[in-house]
């Protein structure tokens, strides 16, 4: 890499999103506790697997950029991650708890659909084209996994939501 | 509306998303201050107008559920916000601020678009027509803007943060 302005950029982006995965790596576990149907415990436990995954992947742009894996604290995954645990209180025991906790996770998922379409966009200006596959992958994983909670709430967890209130 | 589960869950969404609005409402012109070049400070103002008629749907929806629009704190703006907050102080007179700001803000609109896009299907499936019409309307204006902030990027701001670091 040369000294380009956007190259900060890019470290400070990428030390972001690994914050944010490795802080989804924890809250999953506790969201696939709470969750009430096998189905979505399942998806979270698939996505948590993902997640690891996706880390590593991480860990191999910084080393194409020469650096250290190294987190930066990420306020917005932070707010987002507080939202699924405030759900996860508030809902607990009601038949909405799943619908919440989709809903909460799709916010996740978008907020890395957005961090990685950005770095995988910097990192193909760059130059960096090894780099800008491994963001590809983890791109296209989280469109997938939005796209499977969609599913999953059409099919039945939205539906449960619909019984009497508790 | 009857006693659903759902019922609280939709209202409690409503009001996370109405005080990310207001939030990011007073967010934009500091944003659209902030930015380097013509277009993206017009891109902000743009989308500051466009919010002002989202805020106002939202009271509509408020109104059909016939509650008081109110909003709730919401910590996932609260965080995405300070992350552009963040570089709009990091990257201040440097060439990549643009470039960080189109991604900071490409951030909320993925934020809202998961948010507006669980609210129109709740408010499908609870059979409120006028409320998820008005959902979807900002829905797919958030996702326009999330498609114009990539094509401001790759035309012209991206390219800027290419040269040489100041």
């Amino acid at each position: 890499m040369v000294d380009k302005a956007l190259d900060r950029l890019f470290l400070d982006t990428l030390k972001d999103v690994y914050y944010a995965e490795r802080k989804i790596l924890k809250a999953l576990p506790k969201m696939a506790r709470g969750a009430e149907s096998r189905e979505l415990k399942e998806a979270f436990e698939k996505h948590r697997d993902e997640t690891e995954g996706q880390v590593e992947r991480l860990q191999q742009v910084f080393e194409i950029l020469g650096k250290r894996a190294q987190g930066k604290t990420c306020d917005a995954i932070e707010g987002i991650v507080a939202e699924g645990e405030e759900i996860l209180e508030e809902f607990k025991g009601e038949p909405a708890l799943d619908a919440g906790l989709v809903a909460a996770a799709q916010a996740v998922e978008h907020y890395e659909i957005s961090r990685y379409g950005t770095l995988k966009r910097w990192a193909d200006m760059l130059g960096m084209k090894d780099a800008a596959k491994l963001l590809d992958a983890n791109l296209q994983e989280e469109i997938k996994t939005d796209e499977a909670l969609t599913m999953l709430a059409e099919s039945s967890i939205n539906q449960r939501a619909l019984d009497k209130a508790a």
